[in-house]
C-alpha cells in the first residue's frame, strides 16, 4: 500500500467518511486511493469555496469532521474564505490539501506557493507529511487537534508522500484527552454574580446553544434572574420546547443598546461581544465599559458540564422551574400583501416543517425568523458565522449530506449567494433535500445601508455599479436549471406561500427566486 | 479630503483609472471617495475571482496596472488564486485591501484575519497604510512596485485610514527609476554560445515575446541557427508577418522529447523551464542535464533591448533577413464530420477576425491552434499562467475592457469555466465584446488522463464522481442568460461555424456551448 492508502485507513478508522472534494494532478494518487475505497462518500465541488462551505455545514450538523480535498496553495485559497467562516464556527474540520513532490518544490514549478501561509491565517492547525511513514502519525494529529481544538486541520501532502510505499498498519481509532475543566475559581466567581444582586446576562455561545445547555441556562436564569444572550455561533437549537436566548445585535447601536443594563457579562463558549466593524465615534466593544466580563469556558471546553456546574455551585435546582418556549403560540397570521422580506419570513414560519435545519444567509433579509423562532417547530439554525460571504448554498449542501432525513431551508440573500452559486449543482447531483430561497433585491443591499452611515445621501455612478446587482437582473431560475435543480420565480406572498407547499412536499433541490 | 480620497488621487495621477471591485462594509469610505471620482471606472465583480481575474486580463492588454477593491481577508482570500495566475504572469497590479480599523483589530472581530500571511504568497510586494497621512506614500510605493517589479502589490487600507483627514497634496507621476541592465558578462557568454557551433535554443518568457523581441529573435536564430522556443507567458502577439517560437510542452516527456538536443540554453524573460508536476521515475526539469543554462535577463529587464544586445554582441546584422510567418498559409481546409476539439479549433481558425485578442483556459482542447495560429491574422494570445484553473471568463473579461474596439474569443473548458462563470454577468453589465466558446467535454478531462498515467484502467465510482461533470450536465446556456449573456448550444460543426460567424458579426458577449 501506498501513503494515500494509509491516509484513507486512518480517516475511515476515526469515522471520517465523507471527503468533500476538487482534486487535481498532484492528488491523482490520493483520488485513486478513495477510489479503492468504496466505504468513503466522497463529494465533488465545482469550486472550492463548495468543499469548504460543505465540509462546514456537514460538521456542524453530523458532530463530526468531514475531510477536504483540495488542489496545491490555489485550490486551498479558493476554500479559505469559507474555512474562515467554519474557523469562526469552532467547526472540526480536516483539509487534505496536495503539494508538489517533495523533489519538485525547489524548481518553483508553475502552482508552487507558500501554501503554509496561506493555510495558517484559516486554520487552528497545519502540518506538513514528511513522506509516506509520516502520513499516518500527521494524520492522526491532524484529526486529534481538529476534534480537541474544535477547529480547522490543514495537512499539506506532497505527491511524493501520497505515491511512497508504506507497509500495512494495525490501525485504531485515535484516543482523545479529556477535555480541559474550568476553573473552579471561574466558576465561583461566575456563581458569586449571579447570587450577587447585580444585573448580569450569561452570554452563550458555541454548544452552549444546544437543547441540553440551553435548558440548563435557563434554570440558571429563573433561579437568579440573569438575563440569556446569545452571540452568532455554529448551530442553535431553537424552537418550542427549547429555551431561547436573545442574539446580541449585529448593528452597533442596537447592541449597546440590548446590553446597556448589565453589571456583569458570564461568557460561556466565547469572549465577550464586540462590534462586527468599526465605525468613527462608535465604541468596539457592545458592553458598558464598567461591565465586569467572567470568561467562564471556551470552546474547548464541555459547555453542557459547565453550565451544570455553575447551577450546582450558584445553588440552582435540578427541579427549578423555568420557562421553555411555548409549543402552542399565538396563531401567525398569514401574510397579505406585497412580497417582500418579512411577509416571505412570515409565510415560511408558517410552513416550517418539524425538524427542519434553516441554513441562513439572508443578510438583509430574515431578520424577523429570529423574533417568530421560538414557537416554531423544534429545528436547528446554522447561520453564516465569520461573515465572509458565499457560504449559503454551500452550508445547506453539507447539512443536507449530513441529515438526509431532514428538511434543509436555505434563506439566501443573492449577492452573496452568487460567490458559491456552483453548489447548487452538487445539491442536484447528490440529489439533496434542500429548498433554497433566494431574496431577490437585486443589491448589496447591507451596503447600501452602510453607505447610508458614512454620510452619503445620493448614490452616485460609481457607488450604483459597485453596490446594485441590477442591469441586468439575475435570473436565478435559469442559474439553478443550468445546474439540473428545478426552480420557481414568484412575485407574489400567495404565489410564494404555494411554491414553497409544494418544495416542501417533494424530494430533493428546488429553488424559489422570490423577487422582493 | 480624507485617506481614501487621496488614494483615488494618487491612482489617478499614476493612470491608474479602473477599478475592479467588490467592496465591504470596512471599505465604504473608499467606495463614497470613488464615487466623487467619475473619471475612475469602477467595475463589479460578483466574486473576488471575477475581480483579480479580470485585472489581469486588463493589465496584460492595456500595459499598465488596474486597482482592485478587496474585502478583508476572505475578500482577498476569493481572489488569490487568479493573483496567483498574475503573479505567474508578472501582471503588473494593485490590489487594496480593506481591513477593520487599526484601534478594532485586538479585538478579534468575526472578520478579522492575518491578511498580510494571506497576501504574501500571490504578491510581489505588501504594505499596510499606517494612516491617513501614509495613504500617499504608501500607494505610491505599491504602484512604484507594481510597474517596477512586474508584478502584484497587496496594499493594505485600515478603515480609519480611509476616513481620518488629510491636507491637500500636489500629486505629480512616479518617477520610476531605470530598468536594470543585463550583465555584459551573461550578453557575451550568451553571443559566445550563439557562435560556438553548440546546438543552441533560445527560451523566451514574458515580453520577449511581444512582437519586436520576437523580430529580434528571429534575425538571431536566422544568422546563428538557434532554435526559438517560448514559456507560457502573459501575452504572445501571434500570426501571420511575426516570428513565432515554439511553445515548450506541457506534457513531460513531449518536452523532454523537444529539448533533448540542446547543449545549450539561453533564457530570456524566465529561468529554465521545468515539469508543471512531478511525476515518479520522471525528470523535474526538461533540458538534458548537461545542457549549459545562460539565464541572461529576467521580467525585470528591458527585454527588447537585451535582445537587441545579445544581437549585436553576436555580430548579428540589423537588416540579416529572418523568416516570420507567412501572411499566405496554405489554406485551412473547412472541417467536416464530428464537432470535436479539433474541428471546433480548426473552424475558430478559419474564422479568427482581424486584431482578435485569444483568451486561453481550454486545457485539454484547443492544442490545435498553437499549430495553426502562425499562419493566421495577427493576433494577441493571452492564457493560463499559473495553473489555478477559473481565470478564463475574468481574463477575457478585463481584455475587454482594456481593448474595446478588438473582439475577444474565450476559448474556455467546461470545468474551469465554472470555476468563476461569475464574469459573464460582468461581460453583459458592461456589454463586452467577448465570444466564449465553452468546450463542453463534461469532465475534467486532463484528470482523468492524468489517472490513467498513475496506472489506474479503470474508474470506480469515487473515481467517476470526482473526475466526471456529468449527471447533471450543465446546461452553459441557461447559465448564460441567468447572468444576461445571449447563448446557442451547438452539437454539429456546422452549427458551431455558423453560430461562430454570426456571434462574431455582432457586438456584445456571446456564449456558444459546444458539446464535444
Amino acid at each position: 500500500m501506498n501513503g494515500a492508502d494509509m491516509l484513507c485507513d486512518v480517516l475511515l478508522t476515526n469515522g471520517v467518511d465523507v471527503c468533500f472534494a476538487n482534486p487535481g494532478t498532484s492528488e491523482m494518487h490520493f483520488v485513486a486511493a478513495l477510489d479503492r475505497k468504496p466505504q468513503m462518500r466522497c463529494v465533488l465541488g465545482l469550486s472550492e469555496g463548495v468543499v469548504t462551505g460543505a465540509a462546514d455545514g456537514y460538521a456542524r450538523m453530523a458532530d463530526k469532521p468531514a475531510a477536504t480535498l483540495l488542489h496545491l496553495g490555489p485550490g486551498l485559497a479558493n476554500g479559505l474564505a469559507n474555512l474562515h467562516n467554519a474557523r469562526r464556527a469552532r467547526t472540526p474540520m480536516l483539509n487534505i490539501v496536495g503539494d508538489h513532490a517533495s523533489y519538485h518544490l525547489q524548481h518553483d514549478a508553475p502552482l508552487t506557493s507558500d501554501i503554509e501561509s496561506l493555510a495558517r491565517p484559516m486554520s487552528h492547525w497545519v502540518g506538513r507529511v514528511a513522506g509516506a511513514q509520516d502520513v499516518r502519525p500527521r494524520t492522526e494529529e491532524a484529526y486529534r487537534s481538529a476534534l480537541m481544538l474544535r477547529g480547522i486541520s490543514t495537512m499539506i501532502l506532497p505527491a511524493d508522500a501520497a505515491w511512497g510505499e508504506v507497509g500495512p498498519a494495525d490501525l485504531a481509532p485515535v484516543t482523545l484527552p479529556e477535555r480541559p475543566v474550568v476553573s473552579p475559581e471561574a466558576v465561583g466567581a461566575a456563581a458569586a454574580a449571579l447570587r450577587s444582586g447585580k444585573r448580569t446576562v450569561i452570554i452563550l455561545a458555541g454548544r452552549a446553544l444546544r437543547a441540553g445547555a440551553l435548558e440548563t441556562a435557563g434554570r440558571i436564569s429563573s433561579a437568579t434572574g440573569a438575563a440569556l444572550f446569545s452571540q452568532t455561533s455554529d448551530r442553535t437549537e431553537r424552537g418550542a420546547g427549547r429555551v431561547a436566548a436573545r442574539p446580541v445585535p449585529y448593528n452597533i447601536d442596537l447592541a449597546v443598546e440590548a446590553l446597556r443594563e448589565f453589571e456583569v457579562a458570564i461568557c460561556v463558549g466565547g469572549k465577550q461581544p464586540v462590534g462586527f466593524f468599526a465605525y468613527p465615534h462608535k465604541p468596539s466593544t457592545t458592553l458598558q465599559p464598567g461591565c465586569a466580563v467572567i470568561e467562564l469556558a471556551g470552546h474547548e471546553h464541555d459547555l453542557a458540564e459547565t453550565l451544570n456546574l455553575l447551577a450546582e455551585t450558584a445553588g440552582v435546582r435540578n427541579d427549578v422551574p423555568f420557562t421553555p418556549n411555548r409549543f402552542t403560540q399565538p396563531e401567525i397570521v398569514a401574510p397579505t400583501g406585497a412580497l417582500n422580506a418579512d411577509s416571505i419570513t412570515i409565510a415560511l414560519a408558517r410552513t416550517l416543517p418539524e425538524n427542519a435545519i434553516i441554513c441562513e444567509e439572508s443578510i438583509t433579509s430574515a431578520g424577523k425568523m429570529a423574533v417568530l423562532a421560538p414557537g416554531l417547530s423544534p429545528h436547528d439554525h446554522i447561520p453564516l458565522t465569520g461573515g465572509a460571504i458565499g457560504i449559503g448554498i454551500p452550508l445547506a449542501t453539507g447539512a443536507a449530506i449530513a441529515c438526509p432525513d431532514r428538511k434543509v431551508i436555505a434563506l439566501q440573500a443573492d449577492g452573496s449567494g452568487m460567490y458559491t452559486l456552483q453548489g447548487l449543482w452538487t445539491q442536484a447531483r447528490e440529489n439533496l433535500d434542500v429548498v433554497t430561497v433566494i431574496f431577490a433585491n437585486r443589491a448589496y443591499a447591507i451596503l447600501q445601508g452602510e453607505m447610508r452611515n458614512v454620510g452619503v445621501k445620493d448614490f452616485g455612478r460609481n457607488a450604483r455599479r459597485m453596490l446594485d446587482l441590477d442591469n441586468p437582473d439575475l435570473d436565478w431560475c435559469s442559474l439553478a436549471r443550468g445546474m439540473g435543480v428545478e426552480a420557481a420565480r414568484v412575485d407574489t406572498i400567495d404565489g410564494f406561500t404555494d411554491t414553497l407547499k409544494a418544495a416542501l412536499a417533494q424530494k430533493g433541490p428546488f429553488l424559489i427566486e422570490a423577487r422582493i
